[in-house]
């Protein structure tokens, strides 16, 4: 289980590897939130997003003759690049597996963080059984992108800063949105939070049709989303929250929060309009839900993690065409 | 004239108001540039540009009975929304004199800020004058967007940042590159180097046809521009460069850089993609210089400051759609 112990002492490796990312404000989103807003700009770390404090707590937190010999991970996305850089940085091999109709950009760079990136037919081949044979032929550890406590510390890296950075600005209380997937982010803000900043609350956000965390939350039991496929917000689709992250979301967060994909769009174009920052979907559901959905919260003030920012042109563009 | 003194004193009083802007950086642009590049993202500074900073310095570094008098600038651009800002959280009064035809956002997000905008027709009437009656009947203090030492010393503290950002990098040397117009951010900043990290050198960037500033450096003297319009780096367009900056700027800088306006756009679109930052034209001339005209540097490193992200949606997406 992750500790804040866990979580501090990877924020000790993460020093001077990892960015302090800025808490951003503006008057023009307060006035359409009606209340004070804060956005943790994580779009701005290494990889573009939050992932790459999670790829870097593993592979620091690696015991050096198992790091020596490499890490794997099965991602497409945002995992796969955090963990490539952080294992270059590392001098370890990385193996990532992904499906081979990946967009040829995320494939490309995460070759280009220096992963041998290994495809597979989704249709023909079995995922698991190509990793388990890696892995043995060369005892590579699987780095899982949620339900790992090493991971999980990293994440919650974000919660110290958090805590620090609203203590500068004076904040004594706040509902802090995070965009949820399988839940390694919010799971480690809570557990940050819940020690260095005990008078803020943690709020899960995700897309309509893909709230299984919300849904998992108010049932009190796992439940599963219907679809896998479907929205825009594709870094933070997953079948069902993660079996270490939720039992911390059950203890620590408030009712889970949901948006739809208009208003994370929305979101975006007053990222870029008024924040200077290029947020992508998955990572604007918080702004959006502090933004549109004032009326589901409690405290006064919200900070809201932009949680990353690779966003195709094509879709971006769609945001500002649409609501720019 | 700006003394060092005067710059470090500005900092102090912009210490808990104004933004410690990060400094960031890509693998895939120093690959582009062929050596390490850093950005200053100024873009992320409060109203969306460096001119905040020195709108705080002139605001906070007035008598406190003329401050309360309240100040006028002519601006239809980023210097008005810095010190209209600057003005409502000194509780100052604010005149913004523009022409009536620009672009109604800009219009609207100063209005935001809190100044009274009087706007005047370019063909029928005297700026200057409506600004002098207007300044004898209510008591303002004219801010200069560049040639005023105040304003020189506010924009110098994004110096007095790269200094101590570049010392935690290791950056033992580098030229920095700094978008310029009249010269304010330029000689700002090369005051600041001068005095805190004497192994940089400053090169200040322009656009193509516009390079009014490398010209006079060059020449001895100052040049003015042949055109005032046709450039998509509206925001550092001026007639020449300022009387107080040049000198300045004869100094201490190298030989200035110059880029085409379609570098502009691949920096903006390359600032988008490796970034996750919103960068105005006229702000992302250095990162294009240290981009694409590495063959004009001496330093093993450059560091290129991001001065503007207010940019239209428009242009944005023309940056994208040719070179995302």
């Amino acid at each position: 289980m992750t500790s804040i112990e866990m979580i501090v002492a990877a924020r000790a490796r993460l020093h001077g590897h990892g960015r302090r990312t800025p808490l951003l404000t503006s008057p023009f989103l307060d006035e359409i939130a009606g209340r004070r807003v804060y956005v943790k700009a994580e779009c701005l770390q290494h990889t573009g997003s939050f992932k790459f404090r999670g790829g870097w707590s593993a592979l620091s937190g690696l015991a050096p003759d198992l790091r020596k010999r490499g890490v794997i991970a099965f991602s497409s996305g945002n995992h796969a690049q955090g963990v490539a850089l952080a294992a270059r940085r590392h001098d370890a091999p990385c193996v990532i597996i992904m499906p081979s109709d990946a967009p040829r950009l995320k494939i490309d760079n995460t070759r280009a963080f220096g992963a041998e990136v290994v495809l597979y037919d989704r249709a023909k081949e079995d995922r698991d059984a190509i990793g388990a044979r890696l892995s043995e032929e060369r005892g590579l550890t699987l780095v899982r992108p949620f339900d790992e406590p090493l991971v999980i510390a990293g994440q919650g890296t974000v919660g110290l800063e958090i805590a620090e950075q609203a203590e500068e600005e004076g904040i004594a209380s706040a509902e802090v949105l995070v965009p949820c997937g399988g839940g390694g982010l919010s799971s480690g803000v809570a557990l940050a939070l819940e020690a260095t900043a005990p008078g803020f609350t943690l709020r899960t956000c995700e897309p309509e049709h893909f709230d299984d965390t919300a849904r998992s939350l108010a049932a009190g039991k796992v439940v599963r989303n219907a679809a896998l496929a479907g929205s825009i917000c594709d870094a933070i689709i997953t079948p069902e929250p993660g079996r270490i992250t939720l039992p911390i979301l059950e203890r620590l967060a408030g009712a889970g929060l949901v948006v739809t994909d208009e208003e994370a769009l929305r979101a975006m174009a007053l990222a870029f309009k008024r924040l200077k920052l290029v947020i992508e979907p998955g990572g604007a559901v918080a702004l959006a839900a502090a933004l549109f959905h004032g009326d589901r919260l409690n405290g006064g003030t919200a900070i809201a993690v932009a949680s990353g920012g690779n966003v195709d042109t094509d879709l971006f563009t769609e945001a500002l065409r649409r609501f720019g």
